[in-house]
């Protein structure tokens, strides 16, 4: 089982299936501001890739870095890792708002990226994002983690696939998080920085919803963000939620916030309910509360009856092999370009639009 | 456990507890035409009222009442119960556009009324009905049986009062329903007569929010209803939707809709979830879905730990007896009047502000 106190430290492992010969695949890794980046390397590495040099301004995290992954070469700069013909894509987690300009010069230097979300915080990083990719021809990958790196999301895309609920209908997220305080570092409070919570965990929500809705975009019919509890920080908001309804007629709505209490076993009781026309699915992705600390629970009712599939272990994560063989190959296996960036557009629309309406204009 | 393959019929029995002596408290019942009104009825029964009298035009649904309830007198007409002084109380369940005028009558002639969900299906209605109280002083209580009838709803109830997840900051419900086609009459169908699917089944919800975030109001902030299968039926809708803001700050939202498939061993896996500042709570109201056909389940989460109650018989429906006495006493510790119109008022706005913005605008 993974470790999960900690949504920020948590690193999924699978199961190493190669999909290159070893060396084929050079992955470079700059900027560790979020412990993300150890399960991007975590899958990557699981599936061929071989990371060879690592860049932080932070030689202390450069040290913990080069420490989980040892034979990695600490670079002397971003350029060093730009320069180096031998490098295939970038794998980033810098502090959010940087995200952006880092795609465009990695994509400029002729490799792929590989983003942490949320991958881009303002509608003209997002243009000059799109402007990139058309540009270069290089491919700007983002992860998602809530749906690429867990099992039973890859499951309840199997099931979708295969009719198992009928159309879908609707997807409802919810998105909850330890707030950890002591453990956050200052970006993590500055709305400019991380984007807003709509932004940082709501661009998670809104992929899956038009993932597993099989929707190309949406339209965001309310959003709110609010302060309930940690007021000490002015530009940070603890909770935020959003209706959708997607262009193919599916409803969506998702809520995000920092209120996973102490006594849960698990970062947070992630949850994403399907709805079909024919049955349903629930997913309980990091644990199954008061039930089973083991995560990714895949729960299906159609009209035979009710199933419950533990699926933690059977699925592995087959998003970076195809990634993998997707920069090799130029093809696009692992993900849809359009998709990735209308997801964190959608997420900063919502953002924005709760902002504008209005964040504390009803106080408790 | 109760029999519950389908919603209409469902009509919880709880443990008899009388709050009053035989004969003390009297109930005639106007309306059969929602299967509600039995579970109305045990609840009644259960708390020490006694019904004596009943009248529909439809002699089958008298027929079959007086059979599930022996020594009910069928009565020649409405007016025979209304003109009956013994009698305290009418509970009623006739087609729901019809609810709102009987009330009127019943509250005119002295007595107090007690009717299904939804009881009004216009604004026009929730005024004249709030104008109804304050002219004749009499009650206008409402079975919002997903809350009053559901012993998991009780039990949240203590554990919020308690405190035990801090303040509530957000209620988010699911409805969803078995539409059992071929038992459904035709006002089911007719919009102009159940008021559209977030009136009908969203009361339900906006009661709910408003209740357990301790809110006095909402603002809709998104609404939707949706035809996503039953086309044929032209003024049904299958799914509906919407977000809130509660005057306190809370946040809400809820769907409501009749795709539960035929393997679900209730008819709908009704949720609510309860985030609190310090803890939340989840209600699996009918099923713990692949688990336990029998519902009340409450799952505590808190800084303690996680904790998972089986309420089922622990709790009984105490909304039944506070009732009677409020009717004996001229107190009001069984429900709040103005919530009660306010819920079916938001719901209404809901369902008009859905259609206006378009039930069809997207279509899959």
């Amino acid at each position: 089982m993974q470790k999960k106190a900690d949504g920020q430290n948590y690193a999924p492992k699978g199961k190493v299936a190669s999909v290159c010969s070893w060396g084929e695949f050079k992955v470079g890794i700059v900027g560790l501001d979020h412990g993300h980046i150890y399960g991007m390397c975590n899958g990557l590495q699981e599936a061929g890739a071989m990371m060879t040099m690592v860049w932080d301004p932070d030689p202390a995290k450069i040290a913990a870095f080069t420490a989980k992954f040892p034979g990695v070469k600490a670079a002397e700069d971003e350029a060093e890792i730009l320069g180096d013909p031998s490098i295939s894509l970038v794998a980033a987690a810098p502090v959010p708002c940087d995200r952006g300009a880092l795609g465009l010069r990695v994509m400029d230097a002729g490799k792929d990226y590989f983003c942490d979300k949320p991958p881009l915080t303002t509608r003209a990083d997002v243009g000059l994002a799109r402007q990139g990719v058309a540009r270069t021809g290089r491919k700007f990958a983002v992860y998602y983690s809530e749906r690429l790196h867990v099992e039973a999301s890859v499951f309840a895309e199997k099931l979708i696939a295969e009719g198992a609920i009928g159309k879908v209908i609707q997807v409802v997220g919810s998105g909850p998080h330890r707030i950890s305080l002591p453990t956050r570092p200052a970006w993590f409070f500055d709305r400019r920085k991380y984007g807003g919570i709509l932004v940082d965990l709501g661009c998670h929500q809104i992929e899956q919803i038009l993932f597993f809705s099989g929707a190309g975009s949406a339209e965001i019919t309310a959003s709110r963000v609010h302060s309930y509890k940690y007021s000490q920080f002015p530009d940070f908001e603890d909770f935020g939620d959003a209706s959708l309804v997607m262009d193919n007629g599916a409803s969506g709505y998702f809520s995000v916030h920092w209120f996973t209490p102490d006594g849960l076993g698990a970062w947070g009781d992630g949850r994403t309910f399907i709805q079909g026309t024919e049955g349903y699915l629930e997913l309980r992705k990091y644990i199954d509360v008061a039930a089973d600390p083991e995560g990714d629970h895949v729960i299906l009712v159609n009209h035979e009856g009710e199933y419950h599939h533990r699926v933690a272990g059977t699925c592995g994560f087959p998003f970076f092999g195809r990634l993998v063989r997707d920069c090799l190959d130029r093809t696009s296996t692992a993900f849809d370009q359009g998709l990735v960036f209308r997801a964190i557009e959608l997420a900063i629309e919502a953002e924005e639009g709760a902002l504008a309406r209005g964040q504390g204009k009803m106080t408790p």
